[in-house]
């Protein structure tokens, strides 16, 4: 909670967790600083959204391997132009942000305006999936997955992503099978976890999510705006891949199957920064986020 | 996700959970329609702060059953009008919010310069408290008392206080006596419950939130703003009881004692609204809020 945090990196080297196979330091600042290249990856400019509102852009990873349908008919919409000039229509505090076409006359063109919910899928060859050490109030095992949180419960033999800070999902109406990807939320609060599998969620911001967690609250009920005006525009959304290469942005998001994102996550656990005076040992899903950098590692100070 | 979610009431009357010497109906809203008179109370003025910024007022519930040196503390700074006109200092994103002096130069008065952490109590005697049925990743038991979100450890004899969404701390640097309740944070994010027990929560945000949630982010380390003038003045902090009483707002809240909190946890617990697909089942600490209400029910769809 002061300066002091950012400056008690005492070079401890202790490690915890299953994080055995090498020395790793045991902060978060540190294991990512002693992170190595291979640690990391440059997102699928496929999947990558841009999204520009008030002068500033978020990034979105999609997540093909949960949602394919729903991430195929996103990137159509996006394609067609489709949420240019849009705007935020919901903001509901400490819940979500929830933007598209407030009047639902807009063209949805090639894109399909019905698909089936997507939420959950197999849980066989869930990708670099261990599970967390501390369990979940919701699910049997939650961890991570190709970059995501994830959910799974072998006995049902399913996996979904879950609705953690940041989560990227495509709202429905009544119907299961109403939502097409054309109206999107975010969340922007306390993890609404009892969402999961209840809505299909298609990817996570990656950067920039302050541009979304301080629009102005709606007034009306579940965060509506009360007046049009009210509402802020989006001014274009545009996939990575349509840009020249020198026009993307050099994201990098640390791989969540290696040595040092488990080492990451075990400094979130224990917590060995002298400020601290109870290590917690302990950590939840919401409470773990994927590193990301921009030809430097990120700031991971609290 | 809808608006649908507001008007598919339809009237269950299934008990859940720990809920049976009454019918209570399976739908917040409808829990707190079928709520009594007897199951709110009006917040002690004595414990209850107004802060006012950007034209709007922040109410908070003092917790002196929790941190009784820092309440009485932070009220002698409140009624010295000690944080008149000082700003927001930091706003980090999926965090906290924390105002103070940011020179150190104003006269703390008659109040305590250094405070020993209250960082627990003894777990005995905690006021109506029933753990939850779902269990937590960081402590043995939670649940609620006197309004409060808490954890208690009968093993260690502890009790304490939890940062959920909304909660108020008081910061400290690094030495475990170096908070006074002189520079306060809220949550404005996913609960960081790693700080429980590192830092002494004093309180909660009754209503309000969305005046601290949307302030800019700060751009530098730990959200720090990076020029004093993007800073956010709070206009004055009143103590309640030092208002008129017909000055003061008509808030209620619900207490955490009753068999209608009970019904609203089980609401929150197994989502029975006709929009849900999975009736979810679990519900953790901090997915569980404390209605407040003016005049009428507050909205609580969600």
């Amino acid at each position: 909670m002061t300066h002091k945090l950012l400056t008690a990196l005492a070079a401890l080297s202790l490690c915890a967790g299953s994080v055995d196979a090498k020395q790793w330091p045991a902060t978060t600042a540190e294991v990512i600083a002693a992170s190595a290249e291979s640690d990391w990856r440059n997102p699928d400019p496929e999947q990558t959204l841009y999204l520009d509102i008030n002068g500033g852009r978020v990034v979105i990873e999609l997540a093909p391997e949960f949602a394919p349908a729903h991430v195929d008919n996103i990137r159509q919409l996006v394609r067609q132009g489709y949420f240019n000039a849009l705007p935020v229509v919901r903001s509901q505090d400490n819940y979500v942000v929830q933007w598209g076409d407030p009047d639902g006359t807009r063209d949805l063109g090639k894109a399909q305006a019905q698909l089936a919910g997507e939420y959950a899928r197999a849980a066989a060859n869930l990708d670099g999936f261990e599970p967390l050490a501390d369990g979940d109030v919701y699910a049997g095992e939650v961890g991570f997955s190709q970059g995501m949180p994830v959910a799974r419960d072998t006995d049902q033999g399913q996996a979904w992503l879950t609705h953690c800070y940041g989560m990227l999902g495509a709202g429905r109406a009544e119907a299961s099978d109403s939502g097409n990807g054309a109206e999107l939320y975010v969340v922007i609060g306390h993890s609404p976890r009892h969402l999961d599998r209840n809505v299909t969620l298609v990817g996570r911001v990656l950067t920039g999510m302050e541009l979304l967690s301080t629009l102005p609250r709606g007034t009306q009920a579940l965060g509506f705006y009360a007046k049009p005006e009210q509402r802020t525009p989006i001014s274009q959304v545009q996939v990575a891949a349509d840009l020249a290469p020198d026009q993307r942005l050099p994201l990098q998001v640390m791989r969540t199957d290696t040595e040092a994102f488990a080492a990451f996550i075990a400094s979130r656990r224990t917590r060995t920064e002298s400020w601290f005076l109870q290590p917690t040992g302990h950590v939840s899903l919401c409470n773990i986020w994927v590193p990301t950098r921009i030809n430097q590692p990120a700031d991971s100070s609290d």
